[in-house]
């Protein structure tokens, strides 16, 4: 039988509750592992709060690296967070040193991923990131392991329970961006400094991750154009309800002809399409492969109790010594996904707040005109001479150049009152 | 680097379609398993068939068994299907002589499963069955793998891709159930002989597989109780449309206190439920477990390429010697399954038609008033004097022997023109 023995560093809301339930279901998740599987010390930065679960038995380390001094901990699991630093020290370092990896770790996972990987190859040792994209969505095994006799073209998801929490109150309660953030921030649904999720960037990591995995490719973290929530207006979550669409921040890639295309944007997506219904802080990814087309996981994104679920089912996966190579296929064999790829046309969404006085219409018009960017609708509500108003776009497919031009051109318009908003209509 | 031989037996769509892969894409599937993959043999019941793929350089077997007479094939793809006789026969043999399994074999496993998943233990070989439930989902996988260390509750969902067809198409087009299911015959989304599809059998060996998984007890195929879609009129899907719901078949399983409920019945599922939305031949599974509550996965649950994408995953996951135990847990570690729960109280859909003559509905109603179960709205649509009337009652919660004994009085009822249609509502 083997033998786990755990060190167990960050002991965040995540963190907390893996030790609980490390303890209190050990005898339940040794059944499922045919293994033993021991605590055997933990680090925190912070000795003296309360975290709900009796550490006392644990031994305490200051110094997570201390836990390579143990000659019992063959297994450590990083829930520190950070690209670098601590956290990445400690992972290359246990690699390095015999131990296995099991991290949530999205920012070190995306930076350096194929370094880690690699190493636990060369060493044969486990590396595991499932709580790393989606919560308790097994997304990582359904792309490395479900879906990995196929070739994924395409994967779009909503990978940040943050903004999709944001969006949807503000479109079920009609309050602003402002409004609906700070309440996320006192329920715990968005970090103190939120600027991590609401600008996408959390979203991105993610996504590389997902790419890599799904198209075989070295991650590319480089590639990636990234566009938060912070300008999705209550007006636009308005307009889309009325067109028949939901505002959600997507995060999409796309791999065609070995060139790699990865973006994070707020979108219009169709409410007849599954993604558009998935509301609050749920997450959802779809995976478009060659012999299964659409294939759809849902479920929650965040929070302590499902991403403990998939940090400790990658405990189990590494007792049983059964996770596969980390990135679905040996790290050397990954191939180059550094070519960049020419986005597909598409229909796209254009909010413009203008002075309502005679011929600005025609103005904006003429604009799509020249550019010769074909207007589908044009919504104008409400009447306020020489005030504020808003006239809402939407455009036959287009590509992105033609779209910029008629962006840039908007914007020197002297009727225009504030940037103008874009969104993809999926 | 391990070096995988496979015997395939069964050169149906999905046979013809894994033999496919394995050839033309042989290089791609060694790469992500690391492994050399090499189908050595083939075994159909017809030689001449031409299944649009070129096997002449492949051993042809006329019987199965003389896979296990090669000494380089390690591997037994089995895709003949039934629960006993020449696919069983080979799998126990397989693995009892060294042969690693992987199957679609619903049947079979839902059946065998515990023998031939103790003799892959005692024997150290993989048995592998992806295929078997929901064709590309990777639901065996989410079950087993990803969702391994919390306590799973209830699963439910669309496990038949015919009878969901069948009823989206009724819905859609306002036809008969005998009217599409011929076409969906012609279609080939629904076999000559459709009863294992419509009378929700194929959907119960399906449950009975992910309820062993999920709950981790001994496979239970005798305590099910199984309704088909043969008795849904497209009057109900109407009603269904009117009162906000869908008709779906779904099959349930809970395990609470020890005791299993396992169920497949047609049920109006609330248009804001996510299922409800699932249309067509695609499946669903939804999956409630302690740490991660709703987990929801949607995808292409039968056809050639999806069901060989899940096939083609295992036979990846064996070469890379990475199957872990079939069930989710050592088979001797499964607990019992063969207590039998108490269904838990719910709303019913009751549909009668009658004689539409005077003091009909105040009959109805004392029924109805008489084992105290309570109305919560009854529709009765349209005038046909001495001629056959629908009546449509929706119920408040109650328990299945209220509603079966208010069933066996309205049977007794003289105005009675038909059984009454009854279905849970979700």
């Amino acid at each position: 039988m083997n033998s786990i023995g755990i060190g167990l560093a960050g002991l965040g809301t995540v963190g907390s509750e893996v030790a609980r339930q490390l303890l209190v279901n050990k005898s339940f998740l040794e059944k499922k592992s045919g293994a033993s599987i021991d605590l055997i010390a933990v680090s925190a930065r912070n000795k003296t709060i309360d975290r709900g679960v009796n550490l006392k038995s644990i031994d305490w380390c200051d110094n997570p690296e201390e836990f390579l001094n143990y000659k019992n901990i063959n297994l450590i699991v990083e829930l520190i967070g950070g690209s670098d630093g601590v956290a990445y020290d400690l992972c290359f370092k246990s690699l390095n040193n015999g131990r296995s990896v099991v991290t949530a770790n999205k920012a070190m996972i995306s930076k350096h991923g194929m370094i880690l990987s690699e190493l636990s190859e060369k060493n044969n040792l486990s590396l595991a990131f499932e709580a790393s994209v989606a919560g308790c969505i097994p997304i990582i095994r359904a792309l490395r392991d479900g879906l990995s006799a196929t070739n994924v073209n395409k994967i779009s998801g909503i990978l940040n329970g943050t903004c999709n929490y944001i969006l949807s109150t503000m479109r079920e309660t009609e309050r602003s961006f402002e409004d609906v953030l700070s309440e996320a921030q006192e329920k715990g649904f968005a970090e103190a400094d939120p600027t991590f999720d609401v600008e996408g960037i959390d979203a991105a990591q993610k996504l590389v991750i997902l790419s890599s995995i799904a198209f075989g490719i070295v991650l590319n973290n480089k590639n990636i154009s990234t566009t938060g929530i912070k300008d999705v207006n209550l007006l636009d979550l308005v307009f889309a309800e009325e067109l028949g669409y939901r505002v959600k921040l997507l995060a999409i890639s796309e791999f065609r002809n070995s060139k790699l295309i990865q973006e994070v944007s707020p979108c219009m997506v169709s409410k007849s399409n599954q993604i558009a219904n998935v509301e609050g802080v749920l997450n959802a990814v779809e995976v478009n492969t060659d012999l299964t087309e659409s294939v759809v996981l849902t479920g929650f994104g965040a929070g302590d109790k499902p991403t403990a679920s998939a940090v400790l089912s990658d405990i189990i996966s590494v007792a049983q010594n059964k996770t596969p190579f980390p990135f679905g296929c040996q790290t050397k064999n990954l191939i180059d996904g550094s070519g960049v790829g020419q986005k597909e046309k598409s229909k796209y969404y254009i909010r413009i707040n203008v002075i309502d006085k005679s011929g600005v219409l025609a103005k904006v018009a003429e604009i799509f005109r020249k550019s010769e960017l074909s207007i589908e609708s044009l919504l104008q509500r409400g009447r306020n001479p020489d005030e504020d108003v808003p006239i809402v776009i939407t455009t036959h497919e287009t590509d992105e150049l033609t779209l910029n031009n008629v962006i840039e051109d908007l914007i020197k318009c002297e009727e225009l009152l504030q940037k103008p908003v874009k969104m993809k209509i999926i």
